[in-house]
């Protein structure tokens, strides 16, 4: 068993024991207070961020991490560039790897690739899954886990409802594994019946289509952003009736339990997901679950870059 | 009314005081003899930079001015990713500054974005305007302001001709705003009828359609770039006849007062505008206008991180 | 002639002094063992990187020389902005020049823009190339010589075999030019009959068809990249045909020497120019290769800094 702290790569929440799921989360508070280390523990790596697929967010959160940590950032459009030439991901991940990067930053729309890739890495090399497919983005799963501990504490008996597109959601199984990385089992997930997973992925939870009684009493409830791009068009709900019916406003949320927060991973859809007043209301922890992201990417990105050194140390002796 | 030196904002020349605006050349002139500061005034803040309109030069001038200054600097490719799940700006411009961005550099089409995003941001964050629509582009005013101080100290008795596509330009708009801050009150708008403001917007200056006795005796004459983006095809102009009529040639600038200057913000359109002879003569100050829009930039952001540390500070007083 | 260590542009491996190429290779071998220099030669410098042609890794290799030697670069992604524009390349240089840029990295597809772009530079300015059309590709051929010389130090014995589309390669020609500054004489054109040369090109050099005669006793094997961006139709081959004909594989390997070495600038197509087994082979250097690139690119960086410096100093004397 790995160390805790001891994390090569991070590929799924699935990947962590809870002592370094933990570990993380209290890193990450760590960076919150101190803000920028005075001495860049990054300092002289080379991180090279690859995004398969189209993401502000996520990109510039890695990027502004990266940066405080001290670290080069080597940033790969690779929509633009290298697919012209058809070289292949393993490839480019290997010239990177040779040209001085150590620490990779993938999001793909390809799932299985990041485990594939981080296969071929040499050991001085770690990757950062930034979002795979429908099925996993880790460091969102902390940022949601940490926004979600920092408001509740006692966090065992929480009860917690995820709306919308479970199904095809990345952000959603991530955060169902750290839900139960935290001890939490009162899960409900929301939405209509082709957005709900299929029979035994998620057993334990919840599942069902009425909103009303699913985030009824609840301490948290994540609305899920409508992932246009990931849907067939057959699944794809009319805008106005899927807020008639799953549009978190303050009306519908006055069911949940006193002093609960509404989380949602960003980018909005207002006035689908939820409305403004919900959005910029006093339950939203929108804003801090951005701001936790900085923080939780400079947790794993420095406990991915001690690993990396402990590795070098370890082949050295 | 703010004190000199106090701009959380820059989104036209309008906002400025001219005692603002005289600071801002001077801080100018300072990074000009003074070049890259011992310590980064701007250290440890976050700049982003968001262009929803193709930039090189302005672009590229803002980053290596905040560069120089010791920024992080984070780079919205707006077009290419965000758009692309139609985050709102908004909301965008939240998200960077929950990431720790405190700065914002604007480039948009969309007239009235820059003022009512600017509007919507914390007291802890300020917007700077990289061009909007046809109405403001604020740091091309200063730098043209400045240059023409540059050669021309005396500036209230100079006689300014500007030549071109009046109508469409936001460096025109900025132009006569800056004048006007000199104390400048012989301005000639110079183009064919489309192109000229309507009626009322620019009281006091001389229009007209002749380019001989526009620029007759003028000390500074300023070419405008043809903004084909920007017209209607029945405005836009055979380029050959423009160039006969409108375009820069030595002959032409016979009639201009000696020691007179030729301005163009660029990109040049060779043998529209100007032709080389003009461009690369001993009249032309094209590239120090160049080299003064960083200087410029510099001293915007670093009057507007000034503006903002105060606010910190007497927001905790 | 200049001194060696003395090259403001470097437009191809051609400009080069037997002398200076050597040093800029020993230059190379020095950054292999030292790493990052303490003190950044480049610290303070503006390095600009324009590529009017697609390249993922030329552009990271030069954009990590660039910052490891302290330098602030500024990308300008050419296809994607100021072309839409119009914007005149020799403008595009003259402007980052007067925002303070003063070396520039250069791609382009068309022949002479290189040497038409130092022309007109300011002394204080140095060039470049990253890829010329066809015809240069000089930190290519640097780095393909420092790879050979440090396999086979006793270079004037060597025989070197190039595989594949020599005609359209840049990086033949300057791994030729290259080949004859180190003294070997041995060199081996391999290809289909449209991918060789023009009668007289490259004169002294064994020019067929047929590889296994062609590879026989070789102690360096270079296989080209096919490169389908710059061939008609016509001249295409079919890649099973190709692969069959050319493409290197164990077995027909057994006919170099022992302890040949075999090179490819990468990207690699797989399965056409080579197959897995070779790529990944022991006598593979293509991981060598790039980690020398960026080696050789901050002696060539570091080179051109001085002999700005130097003229510099010579101007005001």
């Amino acid at each position: 068993m790995t160390p805790p702290g001891q994390v090569r790569h991070l590929l799924s929440l699935d990947d962590l024991e809870p002592a370094q799921f933990h570990a993380l989360l209290d890193s990450a508070e760590q960076f919150l207070k101190t803000g920028r280390p005075l001495v860049g523990p990054l300092q002289g790596r080379i991180v090279a961020s690859i995004f398969f697929e189209p993401s502000t967010r996520t990109r510039v959160s890695f990027e502004i991490a990266a940066r405080r940590l001290g670290a080069d950032l080597v940033n790969l459009d690779v929509m633009c560039s290298s697919r012209k030439k058809g070289e292949a991901d393993r490839d480019t991940l290997s010239t990177l790897a040779a040209m001085g990067a150590s620490i990779f930053i993938l999001r793909t729309g390809v799932a299985g690739l990041p485990a594939e890739l981080a296969g071929h890495l040499a050991p001085d090399c770690g990757l950062i899954s930034a979002g795979e497919a429908e099925f996993a983005h880790p460091t969102q799963g902390l940022l949601d886990m940490l926004t979600i501990r920092q408001h509740k504490p006692d966090t065992d008996k929480l009860r917690v409802a995820i709306v919308g597109d479970i199904a095809h959601s990345r952000v959603a199984r991530s955060a169902v594994r750290g839900l139960r990385l935290m001890g939490i089992s009162d899960i409900r997930l929301i939405g209509p019946e082709s957005f709900l997973p299929d029979d035994g992925e998620m057993p334990g939870t919840f599942q069902g289509n009425d909103l009303a009684s699913g985030i009824d009493g609840a301490d948290v409830v994540m609305a899920l952003r409508i992932q246009r791009e990931r849907m067939k068009l057959a699944e794809m709900p009319e805008s106005a009736d899927y807020f008639q019916r799953f549009g978190l406003t303050e009306k519908k949320l006055a069911a949940l339990a006193p002093d609960a927060i509404v989380m949602h991973p960003g980018p909005i859809n207002r006035g689908i997901e939820l409305d403004d007043e919900v959005a910029d209301g006093p339950r939203s922890v929108i804003r801090e679950q951005v701001r936790n992201g900085v923080a939780v990417r400079m947790a794993v990105l420095t406990t991915v870059a001690n690993s990396l050194a402990e590795s070098d140390r370890a082949g050295r002796a």
